[in-house]
């Protein structure tokens, strides 16, 4: 992917602000797990995503997690260069959850070109509002849903994401990215097993009733 | 309050789109308990808060609610201006919790100037980024603090806004402003009374050991 690919404002850009925007990018390829990312105090800068997957997240005092989103090939990670806005007074970790290939745009660069390019300003005001409606779709998920019925929705979420049935995942990851105890996640995947809905070996949940856990997400 | 001390980055808008924001602005005076802006489909423009309080929040299926967050005096509610991003896709409702008077922007004509404004652009950057961060700080609390600490902190916030210990709210308004049905609310209190936290009469809840609330809502 080109930077272009990623701005579909691109060619509304004037030559010296995509020229300010190449400029600084630079590569970097990290493995699976690698935190890319930690919290307001660090200015990472904007990652894109040329290949891979990465884990936006947040993290309780006592160290439990809940992922907010996922970022595809073809995302841009704005909170990763949140200290351009001061507003944002929030701290966000990102992973990537893959091998994954990042063009970076230093934050300087980027917030320079923002201040004077209302296309490049409304532009980022609209991956902002994105990354918003996930987290609104989260909290309405936490607030409304059972917790079988998210538990159902991430099986089915993750299981596209992998192209898999068999999804290679310990409880403990589950817990961490539904902001549950490992030990809820078990029961509920039990019961899970017992319906017929899933098959469970180690570290390992096999989808065996795709269907009814639609049905049960949905309820 | 005049437009101006509404947008700190005023002096740095040119002439014309001071006068496109100006011409389009008109007043409104509102009783308490009035829904200004119900979810995407209404397209209300930009409330600017001159006197009151607004609640913005978000309703379930079910017709349960919580609140995100709450809008004085001098604060802006960009929301109800939805519409003009095509990426907020989720549905936010706003009441006025006083009676309130506002200045109302016109969608069209603040969506104008932000095309071609980076300074308005930008600044509206900053507003989404404060009403995310209200946002996030919701989500930790929801996820990571005990219900009894969030009735604390519910309380001693809501005396805090209304000047006085003694509240008049009943136990339904109260569910609806944590996301709780009623019945838990009640338990909570009737906990928090039989520790001398709060003395409980029809419809009101009076503080009664402040300095306890607010070390239970720390805990």
């Amino acid at each position: 992917m080109e930077l272009s690919d990623f701005f579909p404002i691109w060619n509304q850009l004037t030559p010296a602000h995509r020229a300010m925007l190449t400029d600084g990018v630079f590569r970097r390829a990290v493995p699976k797990g690698t935190v890319l990312h930690n919290g307001s105090m660090d200015c990472t800068g904007l990652l894109l995503v040329q290949h891979g997957q990465l884990r936006a997240y947040i993290l309780s005092e006592e160290g439990r997690e809940i992922t907010l989103y996922r970022l595809l090939e073809g995302d841009i990670c704005l909170f990763s260069a949140s200290c351009m806005m001061r507003s944002i007074q929030f701290e966000v970790m990102i992973a990537a959850e893959r091998d994954t290939e990042l063009w970076i745009i230093p934050t300087d660069s980027y917030k320079t070109v923002m201040e004077h390019s209302a296309v490049l300003s409304n532009f980022t005001n609209e991956v902002m509002a994105a990354r918003f409606s996930e987290v609104m779709w989260l909290l309405e998920q936490i607030l409304w849903k059972r917790f079988d019925q998210r538990l159902a929705g991430f099986l089915l979420e993750e299981s596209a994401l992998e192209g898999t049935d068999v999804l290679k995942i310990t409880h403990e990851a589950i817990g961490s990215h539904l902001g549950n105890p490992r030990e809820v996640v078990t029961r509920m995947l039990r019961y899970f097993q017992s319906e017929g809905l899933v098959k469970l070996s180690r570290a390992t949940v096999e989808i065996t009733d795709r269907e009814t856990l639609r049905r049960q997400y949905a309820i």
